[in-house]
């Protein structure tokens, strides 16, 4: 290999080195030894190496052994808070050819501990929007990653080659597409979408349960309370865990969606002719949001572009990508450490 | 028929007149035509009436025609605002023997327009949990009752006797259930299961649209988003009526979901042992409705009990009837004056 090709080569995921083998890492571990990677797993318990052998996984005995074995990526997939314990073993021995990387649903959290095990320079976040209600190998369907969209997140000490690793692994070899954002702005649209929401709906339900009237109630219930109460129906355990984890952004959110609803109940209990413009204007703001979803109801197409990223300057690539990501396109290929071809899909304008 | 005979007679609503071929009484009309009811309907246009004659149903040219027929009920399909306009109409021609009875959304509203007529005295609310989101007779279906369940609601002043012949129309005429509640117990409980959680699911919908980075946000939402915000896409404007329709009631949920969201949100702020544990409990607090979805889910059977209503006794049976509709029970025959038959759902306990 010549001097060029070396300078030009973009990085690439070979051989990835997965960390817990339950339904996400096992998923992701089938998913891409099926499309070619060479894939290499531990377990805290080795119950499911026979299946990942069979499905032409390596397994080792002992998660030291991942690193020794130098992968290009090593993906933590264990549970957020198994996740100090597995980087402080990680820590003394991993190769800094290695690319670490995770499947963490809250990403500020996750760079915290990855800093605290001194191991940030090789870090680049990830968390896949795939899963489903079970868990563990045993429940494992490559699958789950069919047309998934990944976030990858930076801060202003990751290097780009290793981003770019991370998105061979996703692109090329999981066969999926991403966005690439900060941690802040990852854990503050995770709190908007889900663990925000997931608080309202158990406000709602908690609403229902101290009325005296809650089974008159329940009997005139219909769609819109059945689908605004669902997410309440969770594991409360497995909700409190996941708001506790990103508490500063849920609070805030909760704040502002406290004021909203004071707000239009004030309007509604003044009823005056300013109240009613007021409240027209509530139900107006949406509007950006119901047009999206009657163009994505309707099947708009997906355009195809090519955002230039400039690679080489690290004072702009962050803000490419950002901005990228803002515009509403999930990039699905980088051709070279220069350009990402991403599919603009459906966006709020 | 001896004097005995009737006296003890079960007032039956063998005619029935219905104002408004829409969708609701268009539905209603051809499923008591179906079940061996006379129906005799008027539509403040007659579009509908060649189609209406077709499945068996009378059609007349005036509303006040409906109340020359003198029926045992007539029912009001007609939209809320246009109430005022047709009460003034009847209220010169209709008989004392016919029961008035409407299929209106907020109660109280409907019962003060009746009023408003000098026509209470004839009046018996009710609301059928039945509808889709189209509209005109030409999407209607008399499946659209299969197993529906009906609100009756009383005040006061309402006639045990008048309320027996709505009763019969549901039950028998249309081959559904009900329950039995005074009006603000019904605006109440439909302001807390459908009206006011459709402005919660407009503010989160809100939140996102001005959120900078909303094309992020909506790139990582997933079932919980999908769910949460589905009602903030109805028509803003249908939305804004019902709303404001039931104003008082909304604004008071509003306060509550306000107040419980940001107790919460400074409880994730603070972060203290004290604050940990108030966070667990507000995640407890829904657990008897988690209970009754489970119990729901797995197909709990119906129990038949047999209710006493004491209905000679006017001090007791409203009473009588609110508290079986809290204990869970939907009302599926009136055996005669002093019995309810009714099947005990899965309430919550």
């Amino acid at each position: 290999m010549g001097v060029n090709a070396e300078v030009n080569a973009k990085p690439e995921a070979r051989v990835i080195a997965v960390a817990g083998l339950g339904l996400i890492g096992g998923s992701l571990a089938r998913r891409l030894a099926d499309r070619g990677r060479r894939v290499i797993a531990w377990n805290h318990r080795p119950a499911p190496y026979d299946l990942a052998r069979a499905a032409g996984i390596e397994c080792v005995d002992d998660v030291t052994d991942l690193a020794r074995a130098v992968p290009d990526v090593l993906v933590l997939c264990t549970p957020l808070k198994a996740m100090p314990d597995v980087l402080a073993k990680l820590a003394p021995v991993l190769d800094r050819r290695t690319v670490l990387t995770d499947v963490g649903s809250v990403k500020g959290q996750v760079r915290d501990e990855v800093k605290a095990a001194g191991l940030n320079d090789l870090y680049v976040g990830a968390h896949p929007m795939a899963g489903n209600e079970f868990s563990g190998y045993a429940a494992s369907d490559p699958s789950l990653y069919d047309d998934a969209l990944w976030a990858i997140t930076f801060d202003e000490r990751t290097a780009f080659d290793r981003l770019l690793v991370v998105a061979d692994m996703i692109c090329e070899g999981v066969g999926d597409r991403f966005i690439a954002i900060d941690d802040d702005t990852h854990d503050h649209a995770a709190a908007l979408i889900s663990h925000m929401p997931h608080v309202v709906s158990t406000a709602l339900a908690n609403e229902l349960t101290e009325t005296p009237g809650r089974n008159i109630a329940q009997a005139l219930a219909a769609g819109c309370w059945r689908d605004m109460t669902r997410v309440a129906l969770t594991d409360p355990d497995r909700t409190r865990a996941m708001v506790e984890e990103d508490a500063a952004n849920v609070a805030m959110l909760l704040h502002h969606m406290s004021e909203r609803l004071d707000s239009m109940a004030t309007l509604l209990e003044s009823g005056d002719e300013t109240a009613m413009a007021r409240i027209r204007e509530f139900f107006a703001v949406a509007r950006p949001y119901r047009e999206y979803k009657a163009r994505e109801r309707g099947g708009a197409a997906h355009e195809t572009v090519t955002v230039r990223i400039d690679g080489g300057d690290e004072t702009v690539w962050r803000g490419q990508l950002l901005e990228s990501a803002k515009r509403g396109e999930h990039v699905t290929h980088m051709t070279d450490r220069g350009h990402a071809v991403a599919e603009v899909r459906t966006a709020l304008v």
